[in-house]
Order: structure tokens, then sequence, then C-alpha cells
């Protein structure tokens, strides 16, 4: 089959796109014939090494919808021809709250989905939804779960609530816009691109304002007051959000481009702020996020490439010039289960 | 009556006892003869003038205990002479979660208790907790609930789980500490003070680690991951006592004496660690809080002055010298109320 690997944690060009074996499913696990893999931060920092414990060569990749190629023995309740998609959640653990120090995430060091093929536990592989494209339910698995883990099991986000999404584009960004909506939300986003506000508008985004013009937290503020915000860019931007949250508000954070933050303290306990930390999302997450993709939702595609275009796509990400998922779409037509044994 | 009271913000050397009219209680108030007072550090910042909107002359003090004296038109189910304690949350509003941006703490602006009476609604008196003395009633109101919010409300403790409360010896660690044991939950403390460490352990902590030796980092991390942190410390206390809890742990702060806290963003989305603002306590709070205080329960007192000795009570507190609370004996034997008009 082809699949990406990498070789060397020089960046994304160190991806090549090669011809290795398809692994057979062992006992408890289902052989997924992709149709689609989709982009997260996480492939491009992992070609940067900017992971602990990366083991080379490397097959990236954590999300995808394809469907069912085979069937490692104990596995019920799927046939072969499926359509489905997978948690790239992979040994979650015991405690449903926090994740086992143990789990790790599909494409690194499983073998992941930037290739015709993947294996995944049979626990990981959930129906696609029906409405969804095989484009569009590649899209959501690690993004959606991130986001419904900040909006919902650590945000406790609740219908009629002001949801603050700092930084509109990425793809966690577009899911907390798209399920804050769903959940009867108020939803205000920022961004210094008039065109990804234009976009979240078009998704149902209330009030949108630019923060590279003066003055962009008022215009928050005079948007009401914010009861939780979901951002990943830490630094400079947590610390100013804390300041727009109504009293009582949190902010969640599923990642920081920034290492640091410097916070005030008297506002944070005087006004009873919290600052929770939320990264990917546990199988009830995941559970619970695939049950609100009713036909009417769909998620936001930036842009479907092929696989031997991964270096473009890699790009685009890398420069945050996409607004929602960039998409990997793997030709249909043709039977690549060649094994090379 | 005698009271203490503030007539410029130079710290508490502007305290003066003076003599001043006893206010009757309006409709829905009660008037407690006050047997006992007790000190916060909230009572340090308004002398300093470290609060907006403060009004001089102010009769600070927002713990005390005492009698009731005289009942408002409208009062039920108290009578003169009952023993009670006075909840100094005021007008905390409708929302159980936050309370009202109009409420306000006995002691500023409302008269407070470093006086032989008080003048409060009537929802904020309880009982006395019968096993208790006076000067014990009066050392709980306000520091137990600001624990009771950060442990239970705010920190959501369960039993078993390990509670670190840094800069064990003020009136609120020590009720972190004792509650926290009421609770089930082991508790490490820190001080770098080695006599109140001996204090600590006599009231039930399990690890005691003295925070000026080298390595007390490891020592606390050598008792095992810390479930939740209660802190008033703020600043390069937060960013390290982060770096302590357990992955999905939470540190809830009620205070800073540090105005920021930089903190690293990594490990707390990595790890979901939350840092949560409390401050104070809801009438929930409150009512919860007194429970907790069943026959063996005593709170930590210090030392206990005459309201003569204010100056002294507060210089202790200001050098941070004690061990739980401070607390302000008057005189039973002398009738005070006449009235000066």
């Amino acid at each position: 089959m082809r699949a990406v690997r990498l070789h060397s944690l020089d960046g994304p060009e160190s991806l090549v796109v090669e011809e290795i074996a398809v692994t057979e499913p062992a006992a408890g696990e289902v052989l997924v014939r992709l149709h689609a893999a989709a982009l997260n931060h996480r492939d491009l920092f992992i070609t940067r090494g900017l992971y602990p414990k990366i083991e080379l060569p490397v097959l990236p990749g954590s999300d995808g919808a394809g469907e069912v190629a085979a069937l490692g023995s104990g596995v019920d309740g799927l046939a072969v021809g499926d359509a489905v998609l997978m948690d790239p959640m992979l040994g979650w653990g015991d405690d449903p709250e926090m994740r086992s120090p143990a789990s790790t995430i599909l494409g690194m060091p499983r073998a992941g989905t930037f290739a015709e093929y993947v294996c995944v536990p049979a626990a990981n592989v959930y129906r696609k939804p029906e409405h969804l494209s095989m484009e569009e339910a590649a899209a959501i698995p690690l993004g959606g779960a991130t986001a419904y883990r900040a909006l919902f099991t650590k945000g406790r986000l609740r219908s009629g609530e002001t949801v603050l999404a700092p930084g509109i584009g990425g793809g966690v960004q577009s899911f907390v816009l798209l399920f804050a909506k769903r959940a009867g939300a108020r939803v205000v986003v920022t961004s210094s691109n008039d065109e990804k506000l234009a976009r979240a508008r078009s998704l149902g985004a209330d009030v949108t304002v630019n923060y590279s013009t003066e003055g962009w937290e008022r215009q928050v503020k005079a948007a009401g007051p914010i009861d939780l915000a979901v951002d990943s860019s830490g630094g400079e931007t947590i610390a100013r959000v804390l300041g727009l949250l109504r009293p009582g508000g949190r902010i969640v954070s599923y990642g920081g481009t920034h290492p640091t933050a410097t916070l005030k303290m008297f506002p944070l306990f005087w006004n009873e702020l919290s600052l929770i930390g939320s990264t990917m999302g546990s199988p009830n997450d995941f559970h619970s996020m695939l049950a609100l993709w009713t036909s009417d939702l769909r998620p936001a595609i930036d842009r479907i490439y092929a696989l031997d275009e991964i270096l473009e796509a890699m790009r685009r990400m890398d420069e945050a010039a996409q607004f929602g998922k960039i998409v990997l779409r793997f030709p249909k037509s043709v039977d690549a289960r060649h094994r090379s044994s």
C-alpha cells in the first residue's frame, strides 16, 4: 500500500510517500481501507520532533474514514465493507476522567491514517454518520473529540451561555463553533483574517471580531459577558481572555503555541475564574461527540489534497491559512492491498 | 458600645478603640452582643486602603459570635439570649454559583464585629455549635466558608484523595487541613516554620515539608501524587504547585500575595490541570461548612486578645506569626449597651 512516512525529524519536507506492506489485523483488530484522512497539528509537530519518544519511521495520521477491509478474530458487529471512522485515542484506560499514562494516539507509535490501510482495535471503530461523505467523516475524529471535551466535559457549557473562540480557523476551533451553536450557545469568534470571520459567520458565529484591529477587546466586551472561552493559543491570549470572562467564567486551554502565560492573580480568585487544561477526548467524549452529527451538521472542510500532495497540505496548516480541516483523499478505484511479502 | 474603628487608611496603627452608639436592628435584622470576634487578612488590607470604595470611618471585622440581644420586626426562630455566630457574606444574590456584584462582606461597608454589638440580617445568623466556645465559634465563619468552598464546591475533593496545603499557618489553611482530614483525604502541608509543621501534625497532617529546605518539591512528590492543592500565595507557588499535581489534578487559589503567576502552558493542557479561583463562600457553602463542626472538631486558635490589644493582634497576623485564628475577646461582665444619644 502507499503510505506517507517520516524517516527523520527534519520537518514536513522529510515526509515521503512510499510503498509498504499492509498489516494484517490481529485478534480484536479491524483493518480499514481508508478513503480519506485528515491533518492535525500533531502530525506537523511530530515531523519536527516535538513529541517525546518518537520512534522512526513514523506513519503519521490520526484521522481517517473508510470501509472495513478485514476483521481480526473475535470481532463482532462489523462486516467487511461497512463504512467507518476511527477514534484515534488508544488505551485510554479505566479512569473516565483522565487518560492512562500508557495511552497513545493513532499515528505514532501505532501506524496512522496517512496510508491506504490502517489497522486499529475494534473498540475504536465507529459507523460513519450516513449523511457525511468519507472526506467529512475523516475530518471529525481528533478535532471533534478535542472540541467536545473542551466545551462540554471540561467547560460544562450550558445552553444560553456565550462562548468565545479566539483564533477561529483551525480544525478544533471550527468544531468549537459548530458544537457550541448546536448546544444553544451564543458564539463570539476572533481572527486576524476577515475572510475567516466571514466563513465563521456563515457557520453560525453570532459575533466576529478582527483582533488585529484597535480595541478588539472592547468589541468582545460589547458582545456581552463571556461564560466560556476555548483557546489553543496560550500566552498573552490566555491573560487577555481571562480579563474578558464574566465573574465565575472559565477558559479551557487545549493547546499553547506560546509556552508560558502570565496571569494576574487577583481577578482570577476574586472573580472565581477557572483555567482548565484539556486535550483529546475519552471514549465517552468520542461517543457523545459522534452523536452530535445529525443530518444538518457538517464539518468545515478547508481543502482536499491527494496523498502525493502531503507536503502542500502540511504547509497550508503550518501557515495557518486554512479554515476548518485539511483532508487527504485516496483514490477509490485502485485496489492497493497488495502485500510486499 | 466600644468599637474598633478606622478613620484613615494608614495601616493598622490608625485603628482606634472608641465609644459609639449601638445600631438598633431594622426589620429583618438581629442585634448580636458579641462575646468574641476574629481577625482576617481582609481587615488588615482595609486598613491599608487595599479595597475599592472604602468609606470612612470603617468598623471592621467579619467574624464574630455572641448572643442575640434584640430582634428587628419580622424575625422568627430566634430569641434574645440565643448563642449565635454570623455568616459574613451579605447579599449573595440569586445565582448559587456566583455572588452578586452587589454582595459585600460584614465589616465594610456594613459595620463589623470589632465591637461589642453588631447588627446583621436574620438570614445570616446561625446557632453556635454547642460544643464550641464563643472564641472558637467566632474563629470559623469567613475562614471556614472560604476553606469549604475552595475544597469542596470548587475543588470537588473526594475521600481518599491527597490534598496539598502550601503555607500552613493562616486561618484558612488551618481549616483546609481540618476539613480535608474530616473528608477522608490525606493532607500534605508546607511551611518554612518547623513549629507550625509540628502543630499541623498534631491536627492530623499526614506529611509535613519545610519549604525552606533544599529539595522540598521532591519531598512533596515523594508523598505521592497531589490531587488537589489549595493555595493563597499565588505567584511562584502556583507555578511550582502545578508541577506537583497528578495528571487531571487541580489547584484552587483563594488569594494571592504575589500579583502575578507565570504558568507553563504545555503541562497545563497536556496533563489536564485546572487552576480555579475561589473566594469567600455562598450561603450554601456556609450552611454545609457549619455542619462539619460535630463534637470532635475544634478550630485552631492561635491567640486571644482583648479589644484594646487590636494593634498587637493585627501585627501578629501581619507578620504571619500565627497558627490558626487570632481572636478578640470581649468582657462578658459589662453591659456595654448604653446609647450615646
